[in-house]
């Protein structure tokens, strides 16, 4: 796959659905793109994949890097080989800042995908953690009604994100869905909010091009209902 | 890209919202499949695409073989390179018979992709060709309403089409699609209703992998609102 371009592998509605028994190995996801988000087998943690390596972030606030690629699976994940056209410094005072900052720095891009990094210092910053499912074909709004949130101030980490078109909701998230990995790859997970302390580094993507990989000989994902539950979606991805 | 994976540039939304004057060169979309389904610049006409030949369906009932792909712009368009898996001789009693025929043939492709084609001599055939728009952005519901109709009986041709999953719904269409071209390829249209005349030839194969390309540099596609309008798609391509 060339640089800028979206793989995805399976759909956020299977999710929703609870479709998160099955997968393919992260080494695959991994060979088509080096920055990426997803999470793993029965949704246990969030994933952030930064400068080719995986991280898993998980409810009791430990971060596991994936060494094993080949042997772990992912029932959802979405990457790109991130190669951004845009550098800037600036501060940030939370996610609309960051939305506009994109909006004007993308200005025809409100019906492309947009990957981005920021790089710094945050003077605090909000994430979650989804703990995983208690039993099979739980939903992500019951995963996530259990979720742990985590709280840093003055940390110095990494933001990965996408943002959607409006059309892929269902498909993945409509708008930005970011995840964060501290410095030390010790703490991490899915962005609630965020203030940067002083200036950071936004290297960011404008892309056109869209891979779906559906799960094959996977029942779950084959009986699962998959429509659109875009409130639910918004409520725990938004 | 390899066998029976869907390509597609640009989404039924964007043609919803009267996005049609710009595009991609169709040799590029036939470097990504050999069978498949599209329209042309403003709407103008129905296109199949057969065995690696492109045709236009006019609405006044003609048929143009497009001997230039290099030159001719579609501005959306779904194709596959097609190698069928599933081959059987049957005859249908219409579009609901063909849709059950697949589901029963494809008992785990709720959630995937299907190609299917058929080749044989049709009792009764209504297919309708897009007549183009009368102005800049009109939309594919009004370009629709005035579409013609044509009727056949006793005629030799091939049928090929997709059935997309629910959840793309608004980037294609969910649900069943076909085209029609006379063996002689001098008439065909967007499929109403059929009937075969004793067994035809059917092929099909499911595929899980979906790449779609968006159109770039292209300001209609940029502006277009592209909201999901289901009842509206559902109505001019179900």
């Amino acid at each position: 796959m060339a640089c800028n371009e979206v793989f995805q592998y399976s759909i956020v509605s299977a999710l929703m659905d609870g479709v998160a028994t099955h997968g393919t190995p992260i080494a695959r996801v991994l060979a088509q793109g080096d920055h990426g988000l997803g999470t793993f087998r029965n949704m246990v943690g969030e994933m952030i994949v930064v400068d080719g390596e995986v991280y898993q972030m998980k409810a009791d606030g430990s971060v596991v890097h994936i060494s094993n690629p080949e042997e772990t699976v992912t029932p959802f994940a979405t990457v790109t080989r991130f190669r951004p056209t845009m550098h800037t410094r600036i501060s940030l005072t939370g996610k609309e800042d960051l939305e506009a900052l994109l909006t004007r720095l993308f200005p025809a891009a409100k019906n492309h995908f947009l990957a981005v990094r920021m790089d710094g210092v945050f003077r605090r910053i909000h994430f979650r953690t989804a703990g995983g499912q208690i039993s099979p074909r739980e939903g992500m709004v019951d995963v996530c009604a259990r979720q742990t949130v985590h709280s840093f101030e003055g940390v110095k980490g990494t933001i990965f994100g996408f943002r959607c078109p409006q059309y892929v909701m269902g498909i993945n998230v409509a708008g930005d869905h970011m995840h964060f990995i501290t410095d030390d790859r010790q703490r991490g997970g899915h962005i609630l909010a965020f203030e940067t302390e002083g200036e950071v580094d936004v290297a960011a993507a404008q892309m056109s091009n869209f891979h779906l990989e559906l799960p094959t000989e996977d029942d779950e994902f084959n009986q699962a209902t998959l429509v659109l539950q875009a409130q639910g979606i918004k409520a725990v991805e938004g």
